[in-house]
């Protein structure tokens, strides 16, 4: 493995990795966090691979581009002073089978990790669960993804969706976009949240039917609602940082 | 539409909108917010329609009068500098059937949105469910609710109620001024916290008579109960500004 | 009803009032606090009747000694300048029934006003339960217990124990001392949420036996453990302060 | 029983020590304080019996080494100015029986000490419940621990785990280091938390074969993610304190 020392970095890429730092803190804010658990990437604009969280920290921790590596499609950290997380895996095979996506995560986000462990669908209780058409699952005799094949085995799991449920583990999403992928994973998580409150007490099944489903998702899951959403949590976490005292390192 | 400028207004109107931004930071405090989504709104005084919150901010976000837009009945902005919520409907059909009602609110509220997918009634396990009769159900093929259709269909089934759950998405809530608006989607999203909990725990269900609910409520539905809450509220604004130091823009 | 002005006050009654205080706020901060509902009293040292907190406020709102005011067994206000609960006879109709008891207080803590509507007992899934011997429960066609017949009535379920469930509506609980109601109080909430918790998950019953429940409770419901929590809530009580910067009314 | 003054204490034994003070108030940010119980103790270096937490005081009250007690096999305290927890069996029959235990912790964690009441096993609906092998449970007719035959009952139930569930009461865990122990609390009160919010949900229950449950354990359950999850609680209880002004006891 090579290692990086200083490595150029046009002001393109250096906005999209403070965009991708600012996720971590957004995700870690809205229940993804899990001690130094988890990690997210970005396609490399360049084809060298992908930027990756480092590891030993956790994702309210991430401040900047300095907390990301660069890893090529075989795993070799190229760029980067950080740790490479192990789960490398997850990320190489979903940007090669999916080219439409553009930055991926791994978090062990609290109900949609709790979430995981059900063999029954994602029930459109309210709105969150409209935001995905489906929620694939995936079930495999394995802990950690740490080899190839065994990513490959998650992102063909994972299919044409946004996210995948790692049964008894986690939860896997992407997309288009930086702001994509953690609309995808908020979004997510209050889906879970919400179905396994419902299912606690004990309420009846939605009754949707698929026709009426498409159009909530249609009517919800826009392009102008990923940016208000992202904007939004953009400003939340300035607050939470003011809130703070601006010392701390989780909201900063 | 009419673009709007500088609009006169005067100071009763400017104070009753002052106490719709608090309503709004109220109801964020008390667990209404989702995001950007929901919109509160005061039937205008001079008849010309009702002043909505501005959209692409959370309900914690508002802080005075340059964040409502005036809407006619007919959906068209006639003044102020924000961007109008597509779900307007909702606020001009109630307004046209109920002329006790001055103030409007449509929220996702945690439980209250949870709570829209049961078939079953909203149970007095506590006094929160006394402080209403009954809550009728909407439940209709739509996501948004964006056109006069739709937005009858809900004002039909809020009846003489104040609030109406929307099945599968959220809350609709009024009242005859800003302060019992405020007061009913408070009381009624603990009300289904209390129903969810007491129903995951499997409690028995209540067996009040029709007669002892019309006495509790009677008893605890009172203007002084509203005024005093609302007072309340305001002060625990105060507190919470304070102890965030003032400069969050969530409890300002 | 005599109106009260400056009433002479000796050290004693000052210093227990101001401990009166400090247990509105603890049980505030330990889930006993809903909007201005809730009310504590001590017993008049000097025969007079009870000093009850004043009405209009929250139980984390009260400062001192201004915020209470002396009641006869009658229900006339006869020193202080707040305003008096309607629902004075829960705190008469105990005096008088209980010469045992120094403190009275009725709240809606949360856990304790939903585990109300149980038909089944409080259980030892923990410790928690064990403070108390039994818990009985009043089920009575009442919602305010504001008169004297209703409050004998609640006294009289209270029996010799030191807390009653009011059936789907809140809580009484009642001490030798300030310190004794407080703990009674915020062990019961602590109990309540346990069962709900525990009833929730499916977890199978308890199987202690009487004579075990009344080991247990020997061992940990001893003067020294009421005076030890005591103590550590009032230092959990100037955490909070200064935590929240000391200007916040709700932890001063 | 020696009233214990100055003691001499070398720089090893005196960094052990704020480790486990440290340990105290990462518990307590975790989830396990309950008012003043629950107790820590580090085995003696040089085979005088443990050091323990003294009594009086909540874990996130521990500041330093003068908050710590040397207790001998038979219970004396032999050194340092607080009082005793009378729970002090717990500690020596471990340390009796576990040579190769260092630190051992009793608490009432929330979550762990609902799921003592559990007649059936802890499940990996996450991977938090493979940090485990297994966990025995503890059912015995006692309250508190505080003679050697019941230590002797309790440590016997450990066996050659790291933590045992006291039915109805709480948790007593352990580990080969401070940071070990630590780390096992923490996990095990997470795994406790998603089995209970898994469980309401009636979710199905995991089909994972002993191998897999061992091969997840093998990869997660490592030196390098103790090390790691140490650090990573350390800087949060830093973050804490920064947030809360440095002047809280509670996360100082």
């Amino acid at each position: 493995m090579q290692t990086a020392g200083k490595f150029d970095m046009n002001n393109s890429l250096r906005d999209s990795l403070e965009r991708l730092a600012q996720s971590c803190r957004i995700l870690e804010m809205e229940g993804h966090g899990d001690m130094t658990l988890g990690h997210l990437s970005l396609r490399d604009p360049e084809g060298r691979g992908f930027w990756m969280k480092r590891n030993r920290v956790g994702l309210g921790e991430i401040v900047g581009t300095e907390d990301f590596v660069l890893v090529d499609m075989d795993g070799n950290k190229v760029a980067g002073s950080g740790g490479r997380h192990s789960e490398w895996p997850i990320h190489s095979e979903i940007y090669r089978l999916r080219p439409d996506i553009n930055a991926v995560a791994h978090t062990h986000a609290e109900f949609s990790s709790i979430f995981s462990a059900s063999e029954e669908a994602l029930l459109p209780y309210t709105l969150d669960a409209d935001y995905f058409d489906a929620v694939p699952r995936h079930l495999d005799e394995v802990a950690l993804i740490n080899t190839k094949p065994e990513g490959l085995a998650l992102a063909t799991s994972l299919g044409t969706h946004y996210a995948v449920l790692m049964a008894y583990h986690g939860v896997t999403f992407c997309g288009t976009s930086i702001e994509h992928m953690t609309c995808v994973g908020v979004f997510l998580e209050k889906a879970c949240k919400v179905h396994i409150t419902a299912a606690s007490a004990g309420l009846s099944k939605p009754k949707l039917s698929s026709d009426i489903r498409k159009k909530r998702n249609a009517q919800i899951m826009l392009p102008s609602h990923i940016d208000q959403s992202w904007n939004y949590f953009c400003r939340k976490l300035a607050w939470m940082r003011e809130a703070h005292r601006g010392d701390s390192r989780l909201f900063r």
